[in-house]
């Protein structure tokens, strides 16, 4: 059981945003700073935007900022958008399932139970309470950007 | 987010057991119940013995049951063992992590909060829980046998 790469991403870009808050950032610069792959990030950075966690100014000086405080962005909220699949079995799916006890099974609300225990945390915190708990030298840990290596 | 087949597979082995106490019962007879693959199930009677969930008796007349009363099987217990990757992200394994920020970010608390919330709930549960919120008629979903087919 693990996020998808989706989700995972989606949070390193907003807590990326949350630590340099009002600062227009790149897709390539928040790439670079986690070293990972940013045609991936690209399309993350789409479904933040569409969802209204961050704002995308297009063109050669644009860049991506948070739409809203990080107070007001509930982990909760962001995880429900970004984690495309939630549905932990195949019967959460009517559609999918195969599972030929699914009408009568005793486990699905056990299992729902236990999803929304685990969403119910994360919407009990913001992306600020994120940052908050974070070291205060949480900026020293991102990787230089390629120009500041000298490439 | 979902569960591997192998955490799945294994809570519907308990569950056929449960729904059938005392009663010897072979692999194949529950691979055909849910229709999926016998070679997979294997593999999770196997995790399930060893971890003292079910008995498995060889022989042409073997088969399996459970080890101990439903009443005394936590779904917690279950999936922190058959559930073989509880690592919601890859900070989680310090081996494979490859996220900077990882020794700074307040992020991993939180998930690690939101993990341990999910298995709470499944703590709660036994696997006779199940049973009793599963319909009175649950048996009647399995798929017949093949030979009760008349293959």
């Amino acid at each position: 059981m693990h996020l998808t790469l989706h989700a995972d991403y989606s949070l390193r870009v907003l807590l990326y945003l949350a630590a340099r808050p009002e600062r227009l950032v790149s897709t390539q610069e928040v790439s670079e700073a986690y070293g990972i792959s940013k045609n991936h990030l690209v399309r993350v950075v789409q479904t933040l935007g569409r969802h209204g966690f961050v704002e995308v100014r297009p063109g050669r000086t644009g860049g991506i900022v948070l739409a809203r405080p990080a107070s007001e962005i509930s982990l909760g909220e962001v995880f429900r958008v970004a984690e495309p699949d939630f549905n932990l079995v195949e019967c959460f799916e009517r559609d999918k399932n195969t599972c030929p006890i699914a009408p009568a099974c005793g486990l699905k609300g056990v299992l729902y139970e236990a999803r929304e225990a685990f969403l119910g945390v994360l919407g009990r915190y913001t992306l600020e309470d994120v940052v908050k708990r974070s070291r205060k030298d949480l900026q020293d840990f991102f990787l230089p950007a390629a120009s500041a290596r000298g490439q």
